[in-house]
């Protein structure tokens, strides 16, 4: 009975960690159909989002019934819920990427960015994917340490974003308003997804230090 | 022992209804500190945005110990996950109202709105303010027909939301770059302030709907 127990649980986790691999998935194709003014890989986000949707019904599905029928309590139950917290988050992720999508499309066939500022949503794509695929990783490891350093990537997304408003706020700014206005918003999306990588990473590595093998440190910290 | 196990989701709803209150004065100080260009009023609301955080912690601690403690199934294990839910999302409504605080004080003593826009923050912070208030009594009162109403209160928002980027984006903006920089990212700030509150009544009303005295509906509909 508890082997069964802790083998859902485990499921539940790699349900998890399958979508957050999806949400970066999408985050890399919406990328990609912002830089690159592809509507084809813009639709592909836009259709494929209601698939991250329904893998965080089924989490949100699964972990209702194991609270119901196992009623777990201390340590098990805080990974519960912190499995429901995140797939919230990462259904947010996969909207987000959709944001991107939409922007892309809204836009074709002309680029929606400016090229001032192509590099800085390169980048920040690259650490938002980056952060997505380590939060994948992290939430089936379980490893603290990458948790962890997970911040320094986020603290790399947040000077990307700062400097972004440098320079749209620049008076040299020669791109006019609406091309602003989309930049800015654009800018606030990749900000959004990797604080929401970082959040799952951490929410879902740390409810489980307690009891994770080969870790010793201290959970609280 | 059923006494008291439903005094305490009682509680935990009103702490509920009470943090949500707690957000709506938030955005209602904020939407007047932006408006005024009151700085006192944006520094109330950034010193006060820690309180919000505190109720949270405390649903979410008491949220946690009545699955541990009561293990909850059914109807009842959804309200107590319905409530840590619309606690997450009633801490996002007082962090979009911060963010407003501090757009306000980052520009004292000038205004951040061009005049063109403010009748559009006022409008959309009046709006803004009464979701989160009708979201607090809905809560308190578990009235399905007023969670229904709150769709419309919300379509007002978006449509004023889009009214405003086009007035953004309409090649006689007369302001600059760096004001529809700053009126863009504030109306996203109130349109998600507005999407929060009404998922936080939904959330709450429509997963107690088959047990409330009174009502008779479709709790599926």
């Amino acid at each position: 009975m508890r082997e069964a127990y802790h083998d859902q649980l485990g499921q539940l986790a790699d349900q998890l960690a399958d979508m957050c691999g999806m949400a970066g998935d999408a985050m890399e194709r919406a990328t990609a159909s912002l830089l690159g003014a592809d509507l084809a890989l813009a639709e592909q986000v836009i259709g494929d989002d209601a698939k991250i949707d329904d893998v965080r019904a089924g989490i949100e599905e699964q972990a209702y019934a194991l609270l119901a029928l196992q009623a777990p309590v201390a340590t098990d139950l805080r990974i519960v819920l912190a499995v429901i917290h995140a797939a919230e988050s990462v259904e947010r992720m996969g909207d987000l990427a959709l944001h991107v999508a939409k922007a892309a499309r809204r836009r074709h066939p002309n680029p929606v960015l400016p090229d001032t500022v192509r590099p800085y949503f390169a980048e920040m794509g690259r650490i938002a994917v980056e952060l997505a695929r380590e939060a994948t990783d992290i939430i089936r490891t379980q490893d603290v340490q990458r948790a962890r350093s997970l911040e320094d990537a986020d603290d790399a997304m947040d000077d990307l974003h700062r400097h972004l408003f440098t320079v749209i706020m620049d008076k040299d700014w020669q791109h006019g308003v609406p091309s602003a206005v989309d930049t800015t918003l654009l800018g606030r999306f990749y900000e959004r997804f990797a604080d929401h990588a970082v959040s799952v990473a951490k929410r879902t590595v740390f409810v489980v230090t307690g009891r994770m093998p080969g870790y010793h440190g201290d959970p609280g910290a």
